[in-house]
C-alpha cells in the first residue's frame, strides 16, 4: 500500500468541497494594528485585518509588547521544563493569582492554550467524578468536544441554549448522579449569548457542577473586564471558567479558574497539563500586563462595542445579510463554501481587506459565512471602506442583497447606496 | 452530592501515597543558567537547577532572547487568530522552513507544544489510514499514548525497544494492513536510544509508516542538531520526526516534518492544530534563531555531551546509584516516592540544588528517581558540589550506596571518599 496517496486523498477531497484552507502569510506591524502586511513569494502589500481575535488590539499594547520583552531579556525565552520539573516561573504565579483575583474564584491554572485548557479539564473533571454524565451544548467549540471525547463518559447533547432542554436531561439524570454541564457565554460563529443566570439556576436545582468557556467574552465584557459571567453578575454562581490570554488579552495560553479543590485535582491529574512545558515568563507577565490594563481601563471595552455596533448598522444600511448577533462579532452569510472562499478572494486581492472564509467544520454546510471581528481600531473610515468593498463583492458574485436599510448616523456614505441612486 | 469532596478526595490519594507535586517557584536569571532564585513566600534564596529540560541553556541565550524581543516589539506579543483566522504570522512560515530543512523534509507543520504535536499528529494520521493498527512502544511518552487513544484505531504495544516483539506484531498484521509505528529517539527518563536503523529496515520489510519522537534529541545530536536520526544517518527513512521547540531549542512549542502530503493532511484534518491560536511571532523567531545557531556551532553539543560524561563519571565515583543511559540523562534510583520526595527536599533546603523528585505516573512505581540534567554551563566545580551534596543526602537518608568507582579525572574530591578515608 502507498500511504501518501491516502494523505493526497484526504486533501484532495477537501480541494472538492472547496474547503481547502489556504494560510495567508501576514506580517502584523505594532502600533499599525489593524493594519498588517501580506506576503506572497517575494511582494509584499498592506491590508486590513478584519477578522483577528486580537478583538481589543492589546497584542500590539506597549505595556504589553515592554512586559514581554523586558521579561524575556531579565528571564530568558523559555520556562526551561514542565510545570513540575522547573518550569514554574515567577510570572507565572503572578498571572495564575491575577485570573483567581479576575474571576473572584480560589484559584486558577494555565494551560499552553484555551483548546488545551478544554480538552484537557473537562476530561480530567468529568473522569474524577463517579459516573458523572456531561450535559454538553450542541454548538460547544472542537475543543470542548475534545474534552468530552477524551474523558469517555457518558453525554448528552442538549440542543443550543435550549433550556428546556437542558432541563428534561438533567430530571431525567436524577439529583444525584454526578452531572456536569458545559457551555460557552459568547458563541463565536452566531455571536449568541447563553442563558447563563438560568442555567445556574438549573444546575442548582437539580445539583448539576457547571464549566463556562468565556474565551470569546474575557476582557470584553463586565466592569473588569472578567466576561459575561461579571457582566451578569453571575461569576460565583459558575464553578468553572475557562478563558484565553490570546483573544482579548492578546497574548497566548488558556486557563481555568475555580475553587482550590478543583484547581489542585486538575493540575494533579491531567496529563495534557502534567506533560507539557510551561508558559515562558515573557509570555506570562505580557498577559499579566494586559489583564492589569483591562482590569482598570474600561476605553478599550467601550470603543469595541461602539464600532462593533457601527460595522453592523453600516452593513445592514448597505443591505449586506449581517446574521443576528448578540455581541461584537459580526457574521455576514454567504452559505455556499466556494462562494465564501471567492468572496474572501476577491476582498483581500482586490480591496485588501482580509476576511477569511469560515467554512465546515466549523460551521454547519450550508452557513458558509464572512465572520468579521471589529476592533477598537477599526475607525469609521474603515467600516465605511468594507462596507464598499463588500457591496461590490456581493455584486461581483451576485450575491443577494436586501433592500437597504435607514442608518441613524447619517455621516456614512454607501456606495450601493449612491450606485443604486445614481444607476435606478 | 457535594463535588468539591470528589475534588479532594482525588487529592489527598496522592498525598497519601506520597507523590502529590509541589512546585518550586522559580525566576531564572538570564546570563547566571543554571542558576536561579527560588521564591518561598517573601524568601528568596538563589539556587542551582540540575533538572532542567533548556538541555543547552539555549533560552538564555542573547541571539534567542534578541529574537523574540526585537520581534514582539516590531509585530506585537500574540499572533491574533489561529493558523487560518489571521494567524499565520510570517515569523511562522519561516521556522517551518527552517525545521524542514533542518530535518531534510519536505514540509513542518507547528502547534502550541510537543504533547500537542504528538496528540493531534498521531490521532489524525491514524485516523486517514484505513484499518489502521498503531504498533506502540511500551514507554511512550503520555502525549503519544495521548494520541494513540484519540484515534480510536487498534493498537498494539511493543515490548521497549524488542525488535524481536515488533516484528512479530508486524509479521501479523501482514504487508497489506496499514500499520503506523510509534516510538521516541531517546526516552527521557532512563536515557536510552532506540534502534532506529533497525526498526526503518523492519518498517520496510513490512511496509509500514513511522514516526519518531526527537523531543529530547533535537539541537543536541547530528551534524546540524537535528537529532539521533541525524547521527545514525537515517533521517530519510522515518516518515515523520516530531520534534520541540522548547527543549534543547530553549523556546516553547513542538512540530512534526514529513513529506508535503502528510504535512498537508494533518494541517487539514487535526483539531488540535485547526482549532488553536498561532505561536506568536516572537517565539517562532526566537526558535529560528535558535535552531540556525545550533546547525552551526557544536560549541554547546560538546560541552553538553562533556558535562553530561563528567556527571556520570563523578557520582559512579562518589558509590551513587546512576542508572545505565546512553545519553545525556542522568538517573538516580531511590526506588520509593516518599525518600525520592525527601533527598528532593534536602537537596534544596541544605544544599541551594534544585532536582525534581520523578515518581508515578512519569516512571513505573519501584523505580522512582532523580533525574539529572547536566548542561553546557553545568562547570566541574558544579558537578563536584553536586556529587557531595547527593552523598550527604543519602547518608541522610540512609540510602544505599555503592564502593566508590575510580574516576579517570583526579580532579575531582569527592566528600564521601574524604569522610570514609577519614573515618577509617
Amino acid at each position: 500500500m502507498d500511504y501518501t496517496l491516502f494523505f493526497e486523498d484526504a486533501v484532495r477531497a477537501l480541494k472538492d468541497e472547496k474547503r481547502y484552507r489556504v494560510f495567508a502569510d501576514l506580517e502584523r506591524v505594532a502600533g499599525r494594528f489593524p493594519r498588517a502586511l501580506w506576503r506572497r513569494g517575494d511582494e509584499t502589500q498592506e491590508i486590513v485585518v478584519w477578522c483577528s481575535n486580537d478583538y481589543l488590539g492589546m497584542g500590539q499594547h506597549p505595556k504589553v509588547i515592554s512586559a514581554m520583552t523586558e521579561t524575556a531579556q531579565r528571564m530568558g525565552a523559555g520556562a526551561g521544563g514542565t510545570r513540575n520539573i522547573s518550569g514554574t516561573n515567577h510570572p507565572l504565579v503572578q498571572l495564575e493569582n491575577e485570573l483567581a483575583d479576575l474571576h473572584q474564584k480560589e484559584a486558577a491554572l494555565i494551560f499552553t492554550s484555551g483548546y488545551v485548557s478544554n480538552e484537557a479539564a473537562i476530561s480530567t473533571i468529568a473522569k474524577l467524578l463517579p459516573d458523572c454524565l456531561i450535559l454538553s451544548d450542541q454548538l460547544n467549540h472542537a475543543s470542548m468536544i475534545h474534552g468530552v471525547r477524551s474523558s469517555g463518559v457518558s453525554k448528552q447533547v442538549w440542543r443550543h441554549n435550549d433550556l428546556a432542554h437542558l432541563e428534561d436531561l438533567l430530571k431525567a439524570a436524577g439529583r444525584e448522579r454526578a452531572k456536569l454541564i458545559v457551555f460557552e457565554s459568547v458563541y463565536s460563529m452566531d455571536g449568541d449569548v447563553a442563558p447563563i443566570e438560568r442555567i445556574a439556576d438549573l444546575a442548582d436545582k437539580y445539583n448539576a457542577y457547571t464549566y463556562i468557556d468565556e474565551v470569546h467574552a474575557v476582557g470584553m465584557y463586565g466592569a473588569r473586564g472578567a466576561g459575561i459571567c461579571e457582566r451578569d453578575g453571575v461569576m460565583d454562581r459558575i464553578d468553572v471558567i475557562e478563558g484565553t490570554l490570546a483573544k482579548g488579552f492578546g497574548v497566548m495560553g488558556g486557563y481555568i479558574t475555580g475553587t482550590s479543590a478543583l484547581v489542585d485535582a486538575v493540575r494533579s491529574y491531567a496529563p495534557g497539563f502534567i506533560f507539557t512545558t510551561a508558559l515562558p515568563p515573557g509570555l506570562c507577565a505580557a498577559a499579566t500586563a494586559s489583564i492589569r490594563h483591562l482590569k482598570e481601563s474600561t476605553a478599550e471595552r467601550e470603543a469595541h462595542q461602539r464600532q462593533s455596533a457601527r460595522t453592523k448598522a453600516v452593513l445592514l444600511a448597505a443591505g449586506l445579510p449581517v446574521m443576528p448577533s448578540e455581541t461584537h462579532i459580526v457574521p455576514l452569510l454567504v452559505g455556499n463554501p466556494d462562494l465564501c472562499k471567492k468572496a474572501s478572494d476577491i476582498l483581500l486581492e482586490k480591496h485588501g481587506i482580509y476576511i477569511q472564509p469560515i467554512n465546515y467544520p466549523t460551521v454547519p454546510r450550508g452557513t458558509e459565512r464572512l465572520r468579521i471581528t471589529p476592533t477598537p481600531y477599526h475607525d469609521d473610515s474603515l467600516v465605511e471602506h468594507l462596507a464598499n468593498a463588500l457591496v461590490d463583492v456581493w455584486e461581483t458574485l451576485e450575491l443577494p442583497l436586501n433592500t437597504p436599510q435607514p442608518i441613524e448616523d447619517d455621516g456614512v456614505v454607501i456606495r450601493r447606496q449612491i450606485f443604486r441612486a445614481a444607476g435606478g
